[in-house]
C-alpha cells in the first residue's frame, strides 16, 4: 500500500478532514449503530502498523497479539478472523488473554498465499454477569435481583440459538423456573455447563473490528532457505570463443548437484542487442565475435520473451528447466527491465522511451558506469499501465515455462509501486513465485522494496568484513520488524563485485567468506568461479578482469586450489540442520580475540545447535578464548556435550562455557561445531570426506 | 481517531480489500495522473502511527522529520505543509535532508489549538539536471545534449512564472540564446542565480503527499506545568456542622496562593442528592444535617449547571472564579459524569438510564466500593447523542463561567470515543481548555484515554515508593512515544486515597513525597490537609478518617507541624527555574545507597541544573556518595562549581562528579540543589525562608 499518491495533486487547502471522529460518529448515528466502546491496537505482527504485509513461510506458525480492552468492567471476549489464501471465507479463533490487556492467537500457515487477518471483539455479557454475580454471592446479598438479569441473558441466548444449541438451553431455562429457591437457581446459572451452552450462542452484538485487515505473504521455504549458484549459461561450455548451449547447462548439473545448490540462477538468456554492443572487458566498440552483455537485451529476433539463438531455442530450455529439477534444483531467472537500442520495443512501443532533444534516447547510466548499450524504459509517460502490462506478461511467460524465481536486476530504479502491483498480480496468480531484488542502494530503498513484496533481498554483506562491521550489520537484519519483511540473501560474489578482501586474501580469503555467508544467513549464494578461487580483478576495481559480462569463457572446474569441499560440506549441513535454516536465532558470543567472530544457531527446542568460530583475517594462526552459550544450549556448566567439527570431522566433548581455541586459516579457517542433544549414529551430515 | 468500529457490524466475509494497490492504480489510471515515484514514510511525531494527535505546548518548537526518498538518481525536494490552528491555509515550509534518507523541517508552534501537518515532495528536475550535467563536465565530455536539455528545463520554468519572476527567468534564456559557446552556455546555466530563480517557480508536478495529515494539539503552559490544591470548597470555613460558602473560599485565596499553588481545584460543586444521601464516614443512613457526598450530584434544585445552594449562587461563584484570577490562580471544576437518583435527568431523559428487572436503576459500584447515592448514566442507548451533547453543554456552561480546567472523574468507565468526540468539540470552541483524566485503572486505558485527548493524566505515582519502582516508573513515562500524548499529573494525595507511606512515616513521610512530586513531575497537586500532615486513616485502608468526602470539616490551617514553607520553598523554585518545567530532561544518576534517589533535570542550553538527592526512608540518617551528570551539566572534572540548597539556603562549591552526603530526614530529607551558569545576583527563589 503506498504511503503517497499523487493522485489529482490537491493544493494544500484541500488535505484530509479536521476532526476525524466528527464523520464516523454522523455515520454511526445515521446507522442507527451504537459508538464502539472495545479499543483494538497495536496489532502484531505488522508492517509499520499494517501499511505493509508481513512475510512467513509455510509451516511457521503465526502470533497474532493484539491489546483489546474496553472502558467500565465489563468482560470481554476477542476471536482472530482468518482468511486463507486463495479463499473468500473467514475462520475465527478465539484469542487468549495474556497480561495487561493483551490477546494472543497462534495459527499454522498451512498454505502458501496471501493470508488476511482481522481481530474482532465483543462484550462477554453472561462472563461480565457471571463475574458480577460471584462477588454479589461472596458478600452475602440477595441474589433475586442479580438472578433475574441471568434469566434475561439466558432467554436472550435462546432467542439466538437454533437446533441442539437452543434445546439445551431450553432444558436449562426449564430447570431454573420451575424452582423458585434462589441457592437453586444460584447453582444452576453458575455451573459451567451452562456457561459452555450460552459461549455457543454469544452476544457479539457489539463487536468491533480493527480495520483494516492486515496480511501475511506466506511463501515457500525457498524464500527464507537455498542456496544459490549463478552462472552465464553461454559460459558453461568447452569451447573457446563460442557460445555454450542450454544443453552443456544441462551437462554440468550433476556437478553443480553434487556441491548441493539448491537454485541455479541465469544471467539473462535473451537476445543480446547488435546496436551499440560492448566488446571484451567493456570496450564500447565490439569486434565480429564478441557476444555483447547478456543485459542489453533484445534485437531483431525478439526481446524478454526470446531466447537468445546462441544458446538454443525453447525447447531446449525446457530441457534445462526439467533436467534442473530432476537433480533437485530450480532455476532462477533474471528480469531485467531495459533493453538494446534494437529491441523490439523501440519499434512497437515508442512511446515507453524518452526522448532528449535532438530525438535521440538517452542510454543507461549509473555514474560513474555507462551502458552505452542499454536504454531505459520511461515510467512516466502516459501509455505507462500498457508497459506495466508488457513486464507483467513476460513475467508470466516464463512462469508458464517453470520458472519459479526471478531475480530483479536494479529495481531501485523503477517506480515501488510498480513492484507493489507487479508482484500481488503475480503471487495471485502463483503464489509460488518469488522475486530477489537485486539493489545495492540507500538502506531506506533496500528495505521499500522487501516491503513492496520482493521475498528476497540482496545485502551489504559483500563489504562487511570487520567483527564489527558483521555484529553491526547482522543486528540490524535481525531486527524483529525489519525480520517480518526482508529476507536476506548473501552474494559471497557476483558478477559485478570481486570484493577486494577476496582479491588480496587468497585461499582462505574465499573460506572464510564461504563460511560467513553460508551459517549466517539461511540464504546465500556464489557467482561461479568462485568456487575456484578466481580473484584477478581490473586493478583499482571490484569488475573481474577479462568478465564473463562481455566475453565466453571456458573454466577449467577442477582448477587447483578449488574450494568445491567446503562448499559441499556446508551445504550438506544446512540441508541437515534446522538450526541453520533460520535467521531469527542467531546470536553472537565471546570471542576475546578482535579477528575470531563466534556465534551459534540454535533450534527453539534446542534440540541442535551450529556454533562457527571463524577468523576474518585470512592469515595469522589466532589463539583465543571462546564462551559458550551454555544455558542456550540448555546446558549446566557441570555436564559434558559433544560436538562434530565439519570440517576436520572430530568429534569432541567439552565441560564448561570458556575454552581456548586455535585456529590456523591455512588449515581450516573456522571451527563449525554442530551439537545434538540426540546425536544420530552414524550421521554423515558433518564432518568427513563428502 | 477510533482504530475500531462497530457500524453495521459486517460479516466476517465482508471486510476489507484483497489488494489495496489495485484500487488506487484504478483511480490512478482513471484520473489520467502518472503513478507516484516518491516514498514518505515514518513521519515523526506521530501517535501510533498518525491515529492520534500529538500533544505539545505552545512556543516548543517543532521538529518533523519523515523518510522521503524516490527510486533512481533524480534529486527531491520536499516541504512541510502546516495548517495552524483556526485557519484554512496551509503554509508551506521548505524541509532539510538530513542523513540517510531522512528529512526535518522546524516550526515554532505559536498559538494553541489543533494544527495539523502534511508533507510533501517533488522531484526538483532542476537540480537533477545540475547534477548530472556537473558530471559530464567535469567528465569533459561534449555538453551541447546536456545544455539543450537545461534549456527546456528553462522554457518549462518560464511558462510556470508570472510577473518578476518570468522576467529574471527571460532575461537569463535571452542571455542563453544570444551565445551559441557551449562554455558561455554552461557557465550561465549553471550559475547559483539560474538556480535560485528557477526554485522560485518548482516544478512539483509529480508531488506526493504523505495521508492523511497529522496532528498536533498545541496546549497552554498549564497542560505541563502546573501545581495544584484540591479542595472541599464547603469545609473551607471557620463554623463546625455547616458548609463554608464561595466567600469563605475567596477567604482562603491569599493563603494558597503564598503557598504557590497555580490550580485551585474544587470537587463539585453541584446540589447533592438526597435519595439515598451517604451519612458520615460512608454510612448509607445520612441524619438530617449531613450535607451528602458532593458526587452525588444534583437534586430537585438542579443537576450539573446548578450549584450546591448551601455554597452560593452563580454570583458567589462567579466572584470565586474573579476572585481566584487575581490571586494568580485559575479554578478546576470536577467534571463526574453521573446523577444522584434524584438528579433532573432521571426525570427529564428516562431512556438515559438503564432499568434492572424489577424497573429500578442500579447504583453505581467499583467493587468493593458502592455508591448507593449514585446511579449511572447508560451510554449504550439509542438515544446516546443527546446524552452526549448534554454533557458537552454542561462544559460549554462552566466555561462560559470562566472555568477552563475539567478534571473529570473515571472517564475509563465511558467510551473513549466519547472522550474524542467531547474534547475536540470542545478545544475546537476554547482551545484553551484543559482536561485531566482521573482514571486509576490498567495501563493500556490510562494511555489511551492521553491518546484520546486529554491534556493531563493522573498516575500511579502514590503508590510507587522504592528507589526501583520510582525509576521503573519514570522511565515509563519518559518514553518518547509516551510524552508525546501522556502528561503526568502528581498527586501526593486525594480524597480517595491516604497512602500507607504517609500514615506511617511521619512528618518527614509527607516532606519526601512533597519534594518527589514538585520536582519529577512538572504538573504536580496535593490534596489540603497534605499541607498539615494529616495522617488519620480508616484502619486497614487508604481512606481518611471522618472524611471530608461525607462531612463538614473545619481545618486548622495553622496547626503545629504542617510543611507550608517547604511547599512555599519548592513551588517558588519551580516557577523559577526552566528545568523543572519540563519532564524530558530527568535523569537518575548514581546514588550508592539503595534508599537515596538521586536525579537531575538539566535545560537543554545547559544553563540551569536542578539536582535532587532524596532519602526514600523517612527515619535513619543516611550517608551515600552521589555521582553528579557533571558532562550533562557542561562541566569538567576539573572546575569549581556553585549550588544553592533549597532547604538551607546553603551555598557550596564543588568540584569533581564523586561526593559524599548525609541526609538526616528529622532535620531536611532531600538535598535540593541548584546550579545556574550565570547565576543572579541576590537571587531568592533558592534557599532561605519563604
Amino acid at each position: 500500500m503506498p504511503t503517497a499518491s499523487r493522485l489529482d495533486p490537491p493544493g494544500p487547502q484541500s488535505i484530509g478532514a479536521v476532526d476525524p471522529t466528527a464523520p464516523l460518529l454522523a455515520e454511526i448515528a445515521a446507522s442507527g449503530a451504537l459508538p464502539p466502546r472495545i479499543v483494538i491496537e497495536q496489532v502484531r505482527p505488522a508492517v509499520d502498523g499494517g501499511r505493509f504485509a508481513v512475510k512467513r513461510i509455510v509451516g511457521d506458525e503465526l502470533d497474532v497479539e493484539a491489546d483489546i480492552f474496553r472502558d467500565g468492567s465489563d468482560q470481554i471476549a476477542a476471536a482472530l478472523l482468518v482468511q486463507i489464501p486463495g479463499t473468500v471465507e473467514w475462520t475465527r479463533i478465539a484469542m487468549q488473554p495474556l497480561d495487561n490487556d493483551r490477546w494472543i492467537a497462534r495459527i499454522r500457515l498451512g498454505q502458501i498465499g496471501r493470508l488476511r487477518f482481522a481481530i474482532e471483539a465483543w462484550t462477554d455479557r453472561f462472563a461480565s454477569w457471571r463475574g458480577a454475580a460471584a462477588k454479589t454471592f461472596k458478600a452475602g446479598q440477595t441474589m433475586t435481583m442479580v438472578l433475574a438479569q441471568g434469566r434475561e441473558l439466558l432467554a436472550a441466548a435462546i432467542s439466538r440459538a437454533v437446533g441442539d444449541d437452543r434445546e439445551r438451553l431450553l432444558v436449562i431455562a426449564e430447570g431454573y423456573d420451575k424452582t423458585s429457591d434462589d441457592a437453586a437457581r444460584t447453582d444452576l446459572l453458575f455451573s459451567d455447563g451452562v456457561a459452555a451452552a450460552v459461549a455457543l450462542v454469544p452476544d457479539r452484538s457489539d463487536r468491533v473490528f480493527q480495520d483494516p485487515p492486515l496480511a501475511v505473504i506466506v511463501e515457500r521455504e525457498a524464500a527464507r532457505f537455498a542456496a544459490w549458484y549463478e552462472i552465464f549459461p553461454r559460459s558453461q561450455g568447452t569451447l573457446p570463443r563460442r557460445s555454450a548451449s542450454f544443453d552443456d547447462c544441462i551437462g554440468r548439473l550433476p556437478a553443480i548437484q553434487a556441491l548441493g545448490f539448491d537454485v541455479l540462477y541465469l544471467v539473462p538468456i535473451h537476445p543480446i542487442g547488435t546496436m551499440n554492443r560492448k566488446g571484451r572487458d567493456n570496450s564500447v566498440n565490439a569486434v565480429a565475435d564478441d557476444p555483447g552483455s547478456s543485459y542489453a537485451i533484445g534485437n531483431r529476433s525478439g526481446g524478454h520473451t526470446a531466447i537468445d539463438p546462441e544458446l538454443g531455442t525453447i525447447d531446449g530450455f525446457r530441457r534445462l528447466v526439467c533436467a534442473a529439477r530432476e537433480h533437485g534444483m530450480e532455476l532462477a531467472m533474471d528480469l531485467a527491465v531495459q533493453c538494446a537500442p534494437d529491441h523490439p520495443w523501440l519499434q512497437d512501443h515508442p512511446q515507453w522511451f524518452r526522448r532528449q532533444p535532438d530525438g535521440s534516447i538517452k542510454f543507461a547510466e549509473n555514474p560513474p558506469k555507462k551502458y552505452e548499450d542499454i536504454v531505459n524504459v520511461d515510467f512516466d509517460q502516459a501509455d505507462w499501465m500498457s508497459l506495466w502490462q508488457a513486464i507483467k506478461d513476460v513475467v508470466l511467460f516464463w512462469i508458464a515455462e517453470g520458472v519459479k524465481i526471478f531475480r530483479v536486476d536494479n529495481p531501485h530504479t523503477k517506480p515501488v509501486i510498480f513492484w507493489q502491483w507487479l508482484i500481488a498480480e503475480i503471487q495471485r496468480a502463483d503464489p509460488a513465485v518469488l522475486f530477489l531484488a537485486e539493489a545495492f542502494t540507500r538502506p531506506k530503498m533496500m528495505n521499500q522494496l522487501a516491503k513492496s513484496g520482493f521475498s528476497q533481498s540482496y545485502t551489504y554483506f559483500t563489504w562487511r568484513n570487520t567483527k564489527r562491521e558483521l555484529i553491526d550489520y547482522m543486528t540490524e537484519l535481525t531486527d524483529v520488524e525489519m525480520m517480518g519483511y526482508f529476507r536476506p540473501l548473501f552474494f559471497t560474489n557476483t558478477p559485478d563485485i570481486l570484493p577486494s578482501y577476496l582479491q588480496t586474501g587468497g585461499r582462505a580469503a574465499f573460506r572464510i567468506r564461504l563460511v560467513l555467508a553460508a551459517t549466517l544467513s539461511p540464504a546465500y549464494g556464489i557467482y561461479n568461479g568462485f568456487e575456484l578461487c578466481e580473484a584477478e580483478a581490473v586493478p583499482g576495481t571490484e569488475e573481474y578482469a577479462h568478465s564473463e559480462k562481455y566475453q565466453y569463457k571456458v573454466w577449467d572446474w577442477d582448477r587447483p586450489g578449488h574450494i568445491k569441499a567446503d562448499i559441499t560440506r556446508l551445504n550438506r549441513l544446512r540441508r541437515a540442520s534446522p538450526a541453520l535454516q533460520r535467521l531469527d536465532n542467531l546470536r553472537f558470543h565471546e570471542a576475546a580475540h578482535d579477528d575470531v567472530l563466534f556465534y551459534s544457531k540454535i533450534t527453539p527446542d534446542r534440540d541442535e545447535a551450529v556454533l562457527v568460530a571463524v577468523t576474518l583475517a585470512p592469515r595469522p594462526v589466532v589463539r583465543t578464548e571462546i564462551v559458550f552459550p551454555l544455558a542456550a544450549m540448555g546446558l549446566s556448566d557441570d555436564v559434558d556435550f559433544e560436538t562434530v567439527e565439519l570440517f576436520t570431522g572430530e568429534r569432541r566433548r567439552w565441560r564448561g562455557a570458556r575454552h581456548l581455541i586455535v585456529i590456523d586459516p591455512e588449515v581450516n579457517p573456522a571451527m563449525v561445531l554442530r551439537y545434538q542433544k540426540r546425536p544420530m549414529a552414524g550421521d554423515s551430515t558433518t564432518g568427513g570426506t563428502p
